[in-house]
């Protein structure tokens, strides 16, 4: 299966994404050229990282009949020194409230989405392939 | 340098991100317990590195002199077809409009931001480290 994004220049650093029928605007900060009409889009990894492994644990826990009253995902990246400054460490804290949840099925729900489920945690650990091309029109 | 993001469950498979002062909501198809309010998280790895390599490009682009009329980009990726599922192969396609751009210095501008400068493409490639925690609180 094959997942398609398309991502259009508006003006200065500013970018518009098309996707799921859903806008995500990004943008560079004041002191890059930008106006902050967005967020950073490398910091966007990092949300795509927590919403896809929270989505798994939500599930896993839903069906072990585990309900938090609360539930939220922290994501902490080390940029690297040098270019390319990417996140050479990424720690993925989950925040749970609720009464008496049991700590040993939260431990397995979080298991699962990282060994099994989650594709971004998969994709960011093992590293993939990227390829590029480019089209000229006037 | 450390980014930090914080992702809210919000209720069903929805989740909320805060991010550079900016607010994502992503959310699973209602195929799979969600109800659409926002992308699938796994879709925007693909708009991160998008705009991480189109803000590269156009920055470049503007220093060599370069002005598209028009510039998007498309990025396609091929889902495994095993758990956990993620792209196997990506392909950044930057596509250009405008009147006698040089395609020297656009393939130059692309292979600096894909060589170079690109965080989202090095991680992506190179793979990290992805740790995990957990709290509950009562």
């Amino acid at each position: 299966m094959k997942s398609k994004i398309e991502c259009r220049w508006l003006e200065n650093m500013a970018f518009e994404a098309e996707v799921n029928d859903h806008t995500i605007v990004m943008d560079a900060d004041e002191l890059n050229g930008g106006n902050n009409l967005g967020p950073r889009p490398k910091t966007l990894t990092l949300v795509s990282l927590a919403g896809c492994t929270g989505m798994d644990v939500i599930a896993i826990l839903k069906k072990m009949k585990v309900e938090p009253e609360e539930f939220h995902i922290t994501v902490e990246g080390d940029l690297t020194e040098d270019h390319p400054r990417y996140y050479e460490k990424i720690i993925v804290t989950y925040h749970f409230k609720g009464k008496d949840l049991a700590a040993d099925k939260i431990q397995k729900a979080i298991q699962l989405s990282q060994d099994r489920y989650c594709g971004v945690s998969a994709m960011l650990r093992n590293g993939t392939v990227v390829e590029h091309e480019f089209t000229i029109e006037e």
